[in-house]
This record gives structure tokens, C-alpha cells and sequence, in this order.
């Protein structure tokens, strides 16, 4: 056992620190006001091209693509990328800086791997280049999709063409003006008896006739703009049959396909978010006074930063083992680890941010400190890719039978 | 030992309920709708005027307050009124349709106690009335004032004015265009050893020069308009010295008189919204199903609703309780119940909203339902009167005396 | 509402609190040491035998009995007798005193509902008058008798005589030597459709032959004694039929009818071991110093004792209104009440003592303070009646269905 | 990074689980039944003298040694050591099979460290044949020793000898009838205004004169033999002076060294308990059926289990990393960490038992199974080296100025 990060990794963090601390952390506040201020949140934000120039220009750009073979030197493993997703997720908004936000990552990867050149060509390179966004459309309103036999969606070949009917919510990034296509997961053999095959992928430009885009949504009251999450419905869309990902009944294969990293990258950055609420919490407790001391000499305040260290750090390396198990084993094998962390660090993160927030006094819900902000992010992603609960369900019943 | 209430209580729940039936509920989504596509949230919104005038026509106006005297048969007592907050509390803007709203039921009941038959007749008559708000500015935002000896404020005495200097924030209501006058708390004597005889509150009208209302705040993303927070500065603010209620070194005095009722009132709100969330918790399990039950079958569900359901019995009667104990004895005698109820109702009904929320799946964090809301509200008001460290401390410290 | 004691419940808490503290207090010591040193754990302890007799002398006995009919003026109701249990718990041992001791007072009431005059005159005088003791034999080692239909135990007819066979373990009291008679829970229709119906109680002297004790059970470690707990078989045990109670198939309703008053009395225990347990907390917590100040004013002990106030006052209330629903309406109302005492006390006790034992250092642990004793108590009533678990998903079940 | 263990640590650990499987484990039940059956708990059980034998024919004895110089090739980093030290924890007794029980280990490192060639050669030889067993006395019940200045015991010189006066509790392992060494912490220098040079250790004789052992303790009704706790009096007891270990004022800098690997070597070992007590949930959980489902089948046992994973994993994680720190860059610069283990192991591990004890019934509670004495172990070592509150005090502190 080693708890050493390569020099390869350690030189990215490095250099990735030092963006933060030059460049992102000096406009945080302008970034919120310029937000706070602006007609159309879905925009572009100045600000935050400027910064993907900045970030391309020094190479801290798509860091989160895995080798494409043996032989590729660029790539990163996930234990090597891991810890530069946390660094990122420090400001809520900042994998957007690295082009290496969700769901943008997971779809990129989809299209690296089940893409037709045409595909890739029309879609992949721009995504590569930060030019556009891209969504992924999973989750419904009228069913719980944490059982993927309720997914209602329904795609229907007519000829040459797919038809697509159905409503989909919590559509990342859709409300962004750059998104332009979606990847919509549907059923095209609803009655199959083998529910693993029911389901396919098929991508749908935003422009697309019959698409609308219903509403964003706020959660906790937040926007989450420029990407946040918006409700759609498909009436009667219709997409060239190339549009398929991979074939027909092969929508479950893709999405576990990207679940592996893709929960690595969640729970590091939501690491990286505790981690500075931790630190936040830690400078507040030293800076102000109530009967007679510091809050940090208030030992139920100490109890608090130090259960949030424990907290953090025991997360953070149930992360690295389920990155590196992903890394040599490949995310099959890794599946009760990767379970874990889903149920282990988004709840993690929620309550060390608000411990934090209870530490800043009723400033520490507002928009003065990220502490609010950062208590929203970990809440929601409680339900990504399934409620904790589900997570529970599958690792434990995944658990008893190994030890029965 | 009589767990029943009054038939005076019963009847006012009566018709409170069929009111909440009647005329609440069914505006409830389009009142949502109004604030948020209004240009200026501040305004008072015509739905809620309507609602006013229905609720003072049947009598549900000013509840809150309690008998003058002894012969006073309109009056309520604190466990009569108890279960009409409850009820008002299941919809977070609710107690301002019934006049029953803080901050402006303490400020009320403050100028019943300590106005001048003036100020009575300028503040109190519009207030009680419902044509006016008012506000209480006790929180700063460069010092933590859950020790009020922190309080920086000052209000220094100059001829026949005293001049106020100072910043102030979380000051409830004060936005509202309605909101006509303050009372502040700020020091007259910062110098004098005994800390209960520094501060004073006085009377300061919105409109006076060198009041600066620098800012809404949200809290978790929440403006609260129309009644929301904001932060306040007052730059040689010159008030009468008439204005002074009670007389200089009597703020804290004042203060504590308006803390027991005010937090029966704030605790059975909370319940009401835990209640609710309950209900919906409850009607939500039987509607949705995921692997081939309905949630309310998935055995972690029914421990969420059983565990909900002992936690807001538990607390309504520690608070009915502390009501009571406030009507017998006074609020002196029942400041260890008093604080009691403040340490457990707030993070009672986070806790259980929170877990409402789980069962809503992602859809439980927008607007579509009342949860995301409620969970503000109850977040929220883990701060109010100080945050539940500082309650803790003072229950603490005298149990420990008293066992000693 | 009203939260007061009756002049009744209030003259009889008196002179228990009186009685405890003259009698009970100062031979606690003198009784552990006496239990550690005798050869037979299981004969009745002299310093009982002389309480009981003084106990019986003041009037302070079977205050557990309801009263007999709308005259009976001696019986007391469940909310004038709770506070009573409370007291008691304040020992373990202290009930059997008062002959309040599970699970006689629960056998008493079956005599006295349901016995014939002849075993009443057999059983029940001598257990009114304390002279024997008895036992219930419901739980099995080799299935989950949380549900009921896992009951293993068959009570089979044969002529005149029923014929029991099966194992049955956590037999409560039968290692005393006092203990004379037992009702034992079996089928004797176990293949009917209704599961309500398979089962009945029977009389089991404790010296019939087939009956063999084991083995004493421990729990945590503590023998328990003089009480305690056991495993028993019955190999072909033959009683004659009329110690069938009630009649074949009416063991459920015989036992659903003791359980309401039965939980109101191990709430009410366990309520006096958390409240002792915190009085205990204060006074050390102000006798021990750390790092230059006392225990007590350490934050987090602060907010330990707090939060303990806090938890036993909500518990005792919602146990006292659990027993005052019982009183006017039965203890079928009382149902979803008498789950949620279940569920919330023996935690709660378990949680508040765990805290006082921390406050304690190492020390807590031992014989040396009741502590220990206590979490034991508390950590096994979680099993009473069925685990926690089982009262949640009735609850939870019950509740979701009135708000669905 | 990289979470494999080394070849030598995968052949060690084969080693000892193969020894596991087929020594202790066979007799585990006749070791208890004797230990039960036995009139003196303190004398050597022949089952433990054969299998030390066993232990040290194949190589597993004194594998917590540390290397003594680079060269060393048999001695093993904590590293490599601490999973060995989780397996043998999986039985509460095997850590003295293999020599590698507290608080030996931990004195024959002081010995080997500190110890005069005629003290190494008096106790140091026994000890690590396993001939003879030691003790370590410091905590005391008069005061609150986990702030080291309580500490009473007193250490004089008087010419050659020194003459020591105190009480001293929790003295693990003294009962024990090979016992023959005792380690004292005292204070040789009290007025000293560096609290950190008022302590020395000093060696004492067992069966020096004026040593006296009051009595043993229990911890939650167990009693521990043949280790177990005891009260000890110092009274008048005289020593040479060259039984001062490294000189007076050196106390506490010999016990901050042996802190640290004796922390991984707890914390492994009740990581071992909690493992084991996961796995028997686990087996049990689908063994048994209540309701028409395996326990196993129902969601909240699903949870139990899972989140029992997720804690173990996490836990096992941190004490590792902990371990490598200590290895690489010596105990000081690892405090943080250490203090993390120690506030987060016990802890988890008492909640791991206590979930498991609940999916096995009433059962869970006795010795039938090893979860009761699982659960008082970790309840215990939550106040080993001072309560979780102090851990989490030194921690807190330190992070928040790091942070400040």
C-alpha cells in the first residue's frame, strides 16, 4: 500500500492549485454578481470563457479522458485525475473552466467509444474544443427511474427514422444557449422479458421538431445557471435511425458504462466541496468571539472540525480505492465500492457543509459565502443516478449473499 | 394530566382548517406563480390582500394575541393558541393572511406592553389593523450576536434625538413596501459592567434619513418576499427621545419578554410544516412504486414515516408544554422548556422535511412542491434567537446546577 | 389541556419518591454486593423480602392493578400509575418491591381478566401477595418471533390434557426460585388460513414434567438476576385442558390485550433509568475537572445534557399521552401511540445513558455507578415486544395508509 | 497511490487466516464454556498455552515488532503489521495467541526502547517468550486522567530507592497470574510549570510490597479474563532507582511514543470485530425470515449492512493511511491522523455490533454469539488513551489553526 500520488499527478495538481488560486478564486464573487445581474443566465458568461482560454492555453483542458489505448501518454487514469476533480470542485462552477463538467464528460466519453465518425466529427470535436454543450436525458416526472423499468420514454423505428415520445426532468446543462444535443435514454422494447434490453440511447439535437424545453428547475431555490436543470418533452420527434448509440437494447450496456468515472468525478468534486467548507469553517471558528473565546475554542465546535476531517479524509480514500479498483479491474468488479461512494459522499457532504454553515451563523446561508451554494449541490446529487437508498438496496444485497 | 384541548380551541381549529381548506390551499400554486413573475416581489400581492380581508371578515385576525387582563374573554391563552400556529404554519406565507406573522406579532405585542398612547395610536392601530409591517433589528453581520454582548450597535443621546450608528441584518420584513417602522436594538451604556442594562430598543421609522436598506439576502437560494431578509445600515440615524421604549438600559429586559411566546409561535409553525410533510411524505409513499412495490412497502420508507411521525408528536407536546407552563408560571419559570423547544423543533423539522424530500425523489428540491421551502424555513430558523449551541449552553449549565 | 398531576398521583408519587429515598437508595450497594457474593443468584434476596414487606406496610403495592369497575376508587388509571413506574425505574430491581415487576404484572392481568376462580385462587393470590412469581414463554431461539407465524411452539390435545412441545428462550423470571407457573404462547391451529387464530396461551406449572430450564441467558454480560432471563424445553408436557386461557385460537387477543399497558410501564421504567442517568451526568460533569474547568462547562458536555433533557421529556410526554389515550379509548385507539413509545424509548434511554456513561470516563462502565446496568436494561428492551423494527414498520404501514 | 499489500504482508496474512480457520476458530466455543466453568478466570487457560505453541512453531509470534534497524528484514512496518492485527481482532482473545496483546506490545517496545541490558534481560526475554505477561498503570479513579496533568500518582526519591503513593484503575491484564511486571505512570515532579516533564515511568514488581490489587473490574458486566481490568493501591511501595525508565520528566515522552503503532494495533483489531460483525449480519440475514421475506430482503436491513461496509471500509482506510504516516514520517507528523483513528474506529465499530446484535434478535445479546462482547470491547476503547471528546479536541484545535 501506497498513499502517494505519482509525480505526473502531483505536477497537475500543482499547476491546477495555482489556476485556482490565480484565476478562478479572484473572480468568484464578480462571476455571482455578473450572474445575479444578467438578463439571460443561459448565456455563455464572459467571465467563464476567458477562463477556458486561460485554462486551454496551459493545458489544463479535457483532463478527465482516460489513455484511448495502452500507448497514450495524455491520458489520465482515475486516480490520477481524481484528485484534480476535487481541486475543481472547490467553486461549484469551475469543471466548466477545465471542459470537464457533467454531464458534458460522460456524454464525450459515450461519444469516444460508441460514436460513428460522423458522429464524432459533427459532435465530439466541438464538445472536445468547449465550442458546445450536450445533456443527457434519463430521469422522468411521472415515475421513479430509479427503477429503470419505469422509464416511460418510448422510441419507435418508423422506417428510416426513430420516433421519439415522452418527458423527461432534471436535464442538466439543456438550458445552456450552447447545448445543442442530448443523448435521450428510451425504451424500444418496453415488453422485452429481459429488462436489461428494453432500453436505448439515441442522441437528439436540441432543435429538433417536437422538442420543448418546459421549464428550467430550481432546487433549494437555486438556478444552478449558466448549466441547472430544466423539464422537456419529446412530442412525436423524429431522428435519422443513425442516431441509435450502439444499437437497439443496448441503452443499459452504455449507461453502466459511464457510471464507473462518472461517479468518481461526483464524489471528488463534491471532496473538494467539503474540503473547503472545512476550511472555511476552520477560519470563521478563529476569526470571531462569543462569551469570552474563540468559537474554535468552543469544544463542540471542535468536535465538529474534527469529525468533518474524519469525515472527509475516510470519503476521500474510499474514493482512491474505488478509482484505482476502476483502474485495474475495470468498473464491473469495482461495482460495491463505486455503490459506496455514491452512498457515502454526497451525505458526507451535505452534513460537513452544514456544520459549516451552523459555524458562519445565519450568514452562512446567504450568498455571501459558498456554504449555501455548496449545501444544494451535495443535497441534489443525493438523488443522482438513483436516491441513496438504491445504492443501499444493491450493496446490500449485493453483500449478503458474498457473506451468506 | 389532559391531553384535550379546549372547546374554544377546538372551534378556532375548526374553523381554521376549513379557512386553510377553503381559501389557502387552492391559491397556493398560483400565489407561487404570481411571486415569482412579479417585477417587484416587496409589493404586497393582491391575493394576499384578498385572503385578509375573508380572514378578518370570520374572525381569524390577530389570534396571537393574549388576554390584557383577566376579565379579557378574546384573548388566547398560549395553549389555546398554540395549535392555530400549527395550522397557519402548514403554508409558509399563511400567518400573514391571519395577521399572525413574526416579526410583527412580537413588535405588537411590545407596543401593547411598552408604547405611549402616541405611538399606540400611530404604529400599533395600523399594525393590528394589517395595514402596515414593522420589523425588529437586533442581528449584526460583523459580530456574532447570539452573545449580545457583542452587539455593536450604538444609540447615543443628543439633546432631544438620540443618534443611531450601526449595521444590522436578517432584519425580517423590512423589504416589504408595507414595512413602515423598526424597532432597534443598540447600546446606550456599552460601557456598563452589568451587561443586561447596556442595551435599549427604540423606535426608528423606515423612512428616516440615514437608514440605508442596503440589501435582500436569500437564505439556500430564498428571497422570502414579500416578508424576507435584509441588511440594513444606519448612519446618524436622529430619532425623538420619545421613541426609546421603557427607558435606556431596558432593551434586554424588553427582549426577554417577547421571547416565550414568540417561540411557542415559531415551534408550532415548524410543526405545522413537519406535519405537512408528513402527510405528503405519507400520500407520496402510495402513489409512486420502484421493484415491484409501492414505496410505502420498502421497509426504510415506513421507519422514515414512523420516525417522522414520533418526532413531531414528541415535539408539539414539549411545546404545548412550554405553552403551558408560560401561561401558569410565567415565561421566567419556563425558560428551560423554552429553550428545550428552540434546541429540538428547528432540526426536528429539517430533519423530517429533509426526509419527505428523499421520498419525493430530485422533484422534492424544486418548486413543485412545498419542501424545498419548509426546509429553508426550518434551516433558517435554527438561527433565530441565536443558533442551538447557544440554547444548549444555557440548558445545560442550569440542568447541571440544578443536579448538582 | 393540562399537564398537572392529579392530587391522587401527586400523594402517591410523594410517598414512592419517600420510600425510595429511605428505603431503596441506601441498600442499593448493599444489594449489588449481596447478588455478587451469593452462592444462588436465583433465591429471593433477604433485603427484598424485608422491602417488600415495608413496601406492602405503607400501601405502595400492586399499584399497578387498573381499577376492577367504574367504582373501584383504589385501581389507578395508566396515567396515574406511569408516573409511579417512572419512579421505580430508577432502580432495576426496584419494582419487584412493589410487586410492579415484569412480567408478573402483565400475567396478573391476564389472571385477573381472563383466569377461572380456581386459578385465580391457585396463581393469582400468591402473586398479588407476592408469594410466588411467573413467567411468559413466548419467544423461540430457531425462528424470528417478531412475526407471530414464526412461532414454532405446538399445544396439541390429547384427551383431557394438552400436550406442549417446543423451545422457548428470553423467559423472564423463571430461574427464580419463587417463580411457580408459566403462560406459554403455542399453536394449536397452526395450518389456519387466519394467522390471527393459530395460537393460544396455556398454564404450565414450572415443575411439570417435560419442563427443563436450560440454561440462564445473559445479556451483555449481566446475568440479571434475581429475575433474569432463560431457555426452556418442553419435551411432551401435559397439562390438563382447562389451563387453556380463554379458549384455543385466543392466544393473539390475549396478548394484543396486555401489551397496552404493558408498554406504558417499560417506557415509564425506562423513562426513570434515562432520568436518573442524567441527574447522574449533571452532578459529575460538576464534580470533575479537565484542562482547567469542569466537565460541565465543556460545550459538549453542555450540549449532551441538553439534548438528554430534551429526549426524556418528549418521551415521558408522548408516554403519558399514550396512557391517557389507552384510559379513554382503549388500547386499540391507542395502537400507533403505543407503537411510537416503543420505538422512541428504549432508544432514547439506551442513547441518554451511553452519554452519561461517557461523562463518567472508563469508570461508567463498571458496577461502581448503574449505568452500565442501565444500558443493558435499555439495549434489551429494544427487543421487547418485538425489535424496534417491527413497531416501525406497523406504524409506518398504518400511517401512510390514513394520509395516502 | 496504490491499495495492494506487499507479497510479504499477502503471505503473513494466508498465514495467519489459515491458523485462524483452522485453530482458533474450532475452539472458540470450548474456549468461553471454560473460561465460564473455571473457579480461578486468572489463571493461564491450557487451550491458550497450546495454541501460543502452535502460534509460535509456524512463525506467527511477535509480529508486531517493529524492524530494529534498516537492515532488519524480520521485523514488520505498521503497515504490514495492521492487517494482521485486524484478523487476530477478529476473536477478542487471539491477540495474546500470537504474543500480540495489549498492553504488552506496547511495554516490550518501551523495553526494548528504553530498557536497561539487565531489565531487558529480566523482563524484556520472558515477555517475548510469552512466559510471563506485564501491565501499564496510569489511568487513576480519583481524577480525570485523560488530562495528564490530573494524574495524583506520586513517584519520590528517598536516597537509592523511589517511593510510590496512588491509585490507579483500568490496569489491564494485572489479574493475570503470569503478570509479574507493572509500568507506573507518575509524577516524580509535580510543581514543575512544564506539565510535560512532571511525569516519569517507573518499573514495579507485582509483588512489590505495598502494592495492592483492590479488585477487578468489570466493563458492561464483562469481566475480560484471563486479561481483564483491576483496581491497584500503591501504598509506601519502594523500588530501586534504576527502575526509572530514561530518567525523571521522561514519562510523558515515552508514552507519546508508544501512541502511535499502538493505536493502529487497536484500531485494526476492532476493525476486525466490525468485519466479522458485518459478516455474521450478513449470514443472518439470510438465514432467518420474518413477514414472507429474508432479512435479508428487507430495505432497512439492506441499509444496515451496506452502510456497515461503507464504515468498516472507510475506517480501515484511514487507519492505514495513518500507519503508512507513522512508517514514513514518525508519530508526530501523523497526530492528526492518529487522533482521527482513535475518534473514529471505536466508535463505528460499537455502531457496526449494535446493528448486527439487532438483525440477530434478543440473541444477539448473549453468548451465543461473540457480538455482546464485541460490543462492550469497542464501548471500552472508546476511553482507551483518553475519551473520544479529547481525541476530538486536540484535532480540532490543531486543524483550525492550520486553517486559520
Amino acid at each position: 500500500m501506497n498513499f502517494q500520488h505519482s509525480p505526473k499527478a502531483l505536477a497537475l495538481q500543482d499547476l491546477l492549485l495555482k489556476f485556482m488560486e490565480e484565476e478562478v478564486y479572484p473572480v468568484e464573487k464578480a462571476f455571482k454578481e455578473y450572474m445575479h445581474s444578467v438578463d439571460n443566465p443561459w448565456a455563455t458568461p464572459p467571465i467563464m470563457e476567458d477562463l477556458k482560454k486561460k485554462a486551454k492555453a496551459v493545458g489544463l483542458w479535457n483532463l478527465f479522458l482516460p489513455p484511448h489505448d495502452a500507448d497514450d501518454e495524455n491520458g489520465l487514469s482515475n486516480v490520477d485525475y481524481a484528485p484534480l476533480a476535487e481541486i475543481m470542485g472547490r467553486v461549484p462552477w469551475a469543471p466548466l473552466v477545465f471542459n470537464c463538467n457533467a454531464p458534458d464528460t460522460g456524454n464525450m466519453e459515450v461519444f469516444v467509444k460508441y460514436g460513428t465518425e460522423a458522429q464524432k466529427e459533427k459532435w465530439l470535436t466541438p464538445l472536445l474544443n468547449g465550442e458546445i454543450r450536450s445533456s443527457f436525458a434519463m430521469t422522468e416526472p411521472d415515475s421513479a427511474c430509479s427503477d429503470a423499468t419505469n422509464v416511460a420514454c418510448s422510441i419507435v423505428r418508423d422506417g428510416d427514422e426513430y420516433v421519439i415520445n415522452g418527458k423527461k426532468w432534471f436535464i442538466t446543462g439543456i438550458m445552456h444557449e450552447a447545448c445543442k444535443i442530448m443523448i435521450v435514454m428510451g425504451k424500444t422494447d418496453p415488453v422485452n422479458p429481459n429488462r436489461h434490453v428494453q432500453q436505448s440511447q439515441i442522441l437528439v439535437p436540441k432543435d429538433t421538431p417536437g422538442v420543448t424545453i418546459v421549464r428550467p428547475l430550481t432546487t433549494l431555490g437555486y438556478l444552478g445557471a449558466p448549466l441547472g436543470e430544466a423539464e422537456i418533452h419529446f412530442n412525436d420527434v423524429r431522428v435519422p435511425v443513425e442516431n441509435i448509440l450502439l444499437g437497439e437494447g443496448r441503452g443499459f450496456e452504455i449507461a453502466q458504462g459511464r457510471l464507473g468515472p462518472g461517479r468518481i468525478h461526483h464524489c471528488m468534486r463534491l471532496i473538494g466541496c467539503a474540503q473547503r467548507a472545512l476550511e472555511l469553517m476552520c477560519a470563521r471558528s478563529e476569526s470571531r468571539s462569543t462569551f469570552g473565546k474563540k468559537l474554535s475554542e468552543h469544544q463542540s465546535v471542535r468536535e465538529d472540525i474534527a469529525q468533518s476531517y474524519c469525515d472527509i479524509e475516510q470519503a476521500r480514500l474510499l474514493t482512491m480505492m474505488a478509482a484505482d479498483k476502476i483502474d485495474r479491474e475495470g468498473a464491473k468488479e469495482a461495482k460495491d465500492l463505486i455503490a459506496a461512494i455514491k452512498i457515502v459522499t454526497p451525505a458526507m457532504t451535505a452534513r460537513v457543509v452544514d456544520r459549516a454553515i451552523q459555524v458562519h451563523g445565519a450568514g452562512g446561508l446567504t450568498e455571501d459565502f459558498f456554504l449555501a451554494e455548496a449545501y444544494n449541490y451535495a443535497r441534489q446529487i443525493r438523488f443522482a443516478d438513483g436516491p441513496d437508498q438504491v445504492h443501499m438496496m444493491q450493496l446490500g444485497r449485493s453483500l449478503a449473499r458474498q457473506y451468506a
